[in-house]
């Protein structure tokens, strides 16, 4: 068995330990004889696991008690349905800001369903470079929310601070954030947030499960016309469990936890690997006369690094080269072309390092 | 490592075949040195399980080239809503046939979104012990499809036929059929229906993947209010990948046909096996003074198979003791209470053999 260094950005890597553990139990969990995936999702086994598993979250990030976490399907981009429902039962016009291609996505389906959104602030005036500071964040007078994208996972361009999100009255717009390519890569004070969701993909499990976290009192702000499934106040009251939940999937988020807590040490330790590992990444690119990065040096994301070669004739043979090093995945994305390497949690410093020196090689050699 | 034998009604009983392929692939797929729960959706890899899952899929149906196969998410509660979604574009009211929990539920999402549900037939007089003979099935003039479930998981009542569905006129009606707990249980002429659908963790794989199978020329018939994730003609045009999908799931379903054609042999084979299965089940049960199932004996489910104690008291005895020889999952449905034996394609023959085996030592010890 061979393990290569996976840089893709989602479905993306997940921890070896985790792999190794869920093989271990996949034909009988721990006696029982049967797989967690064989367990009715009401059962006291399972519902021990996923149980488990949310307060493993809750601990990992300080989900203060006000707030509900929530296990559900359907991928980020099912949120950017299910945000709006929820939150506009009491009038009111969706804001968001506008840094990319998932920023978008998500004011496109909001327009789509619901006729108006506000944009807010747009970083595509300097082509999704750097972020709006916030001093351009200007809301509509009926913002019901505000929704914005910390880290885009396609441009590689993260937000340096947190939205103030106040009326002119100084009433709260309650912030929403789709997390799914940052959550979990560091602390977080999710009491400046009303809504966090990400899609699994990256940092928590494999794709197909999302988790939300809500802050209680907004679960009474939904539309009546949504599917059930979609409700927020219905998941919580039901435990993420309306209908069958994707069990394996959490199961499998549960152990991404729990290796988060013992393995790592928690977030402050993640923080501190993946900031030397973006550092180690981002010095190789800028210290490089071939590979750059265009991100504003501030708005630069730890997770996902996109670069070019200064001669992109060279970039079949750099694709090529690497994955017969082992280094699977650094492909951009069919929209930007060029390369891009994802650094997530579960992506060990060894394969930072192992791309940094074969960068350096390559560009010896073809430089 | 033990493996007992589980009657779950779902997430059910896997191929032991199956969980050990997925164990030995768990690390590391076929030498490519990641899981294919850290694949992306659009490698080159990942796209041949894809295709494969789903053309190995259309050979065991027999699904016709003008039928399309899709993967999504959120079960089958999520196509509740997604069905009239999809088929009420073009006006005209949804149709059901009600036979119990399951189409109930259908039946309460259509109406809780679009105001309006015709129950065209009901079980309901008859306790739904008996599905509602053809011709009671009484159309609304404006059906634009009926929907029918033709093996309620809870109440173990199965359809003995497939409904005819044309108005007066002789034009057709499209039938609709949440196949959840019956999909791939025997061959089924699949031309007779409009759209398939079942959520996996029964016959498939693990929960969280969902397959519906949908005629071509029903794709126009969409309202254009709909979440986007929802629409069957976007899946259809993205290969089901309008956004990431629930990649390792979709994978395991993959295995479970390979594993009906290869080791089972197909369908016709799993037909008389699960044929002998619930017959051998069934008779125990007649053949017993202390054990009893109510449904008319046309209508008793292969799939799901409930039964009463004759002395209720026994109940948890009967559990504990089937708990401890290895018969896990007994319990029947919270709203029901009883037993209920799930006999899906995964779970042997001999489990059946060691089911009946016990309620007859249980019976001659305590009935």
């Amino acid at each position: 068995m061979t393990r290569h260094y996976n840089f893709c950005a989602g479905p993306a890597a997940l921890p070896t330990a985790v792999l190794e553990r869920a093989r271990e139990e996949m034909l009988d969990y721990r006696g029982r004889g049967l797989s967690v995936m064989e367990m009715s999702h009401r059962s006291e086994e399972y519902v021990a696991i996923a149980e488990k598993a949310e307060a493993d979250l809750r601990e990992l990030l300080g989900v203060p008690s006000h707030y509900r976490i929530l296990f559900t399907q359907g991928g980020a981009s099912q949120q950017f349905a299910a945000v709006p429902w929820n939150l506009l039962g009491k009038g009111g016009t969706a804001n968001f800001i506008d840094t990319g291609i998932w920023g978008h996505k998500a004011i496109k389906e909001a327009r789509h369903l619901f006729g108006e959104a506000h944009v807010a602030a747009s970083s595509a005036d300097h082509s999704h470079l750097e972020v709006p500071r916030p001093e351009a964040i200007a809301l509509s007078s009926d913002a019901a929310y505000l929704h914005f994208t910390p880290n885009e996972t396609i441009g590689g361009l993260a937000f340096d601070y947190t939205p103030q999100v106040q009326r002119d009255d100084g009433s709260e717009v309650p912030l929403v954030a789709d997390m799914s390519s940052s959550i979990l890569s560091g602390p977080l004070d999710v009491s400046r947030y009303g809504i966090i969701y990400a899609g699994a993909q990256k940092n928590i499990g494999p794709a197909g499960l999302v988790v939300v976290i809500v802050r209680e009192d907004l679960l009474d702000r939904a539309r009546d016309d949504m599917p059930s499934l979609f409700s927020y106040r219905e998941l919580a009251a039901a435990g993420s469990m309306i209908n069958t939940p994707a069990t394996y999937s959490w199961y499998l988020a549960g152990l991404v936890f729990e290796w988060l807590k013992s393995d790592i040490g928690g977030l402050e330790a993640m923080d501190a690997i993946n900031q030397r590992k973006s550092d180690k990444l981002y010095a190789a690119i800028d210290n490089s006369a071939l590979y750059s990065n265009p991100i504003a040096v501030a708005n630069r994301s730890r997770m996902n690094v996109p670069f070019v070669l200064a001669d992109s004739r060279l970039d079949k043979e750099f694709l090529a080269e690497a994955d017969q090093a082992g280094l699977l995945n650094l492909k951009g994305h069919r929209s930007v072309g060029g390369m891009r390497a994802s650094i997530y949690n579960a992506v060990p410093e060894a394969a930072v390092d192992a791309l940094v020196a074969f960068m350096s090689d390559f560009e010896q050699r073809r430089g």
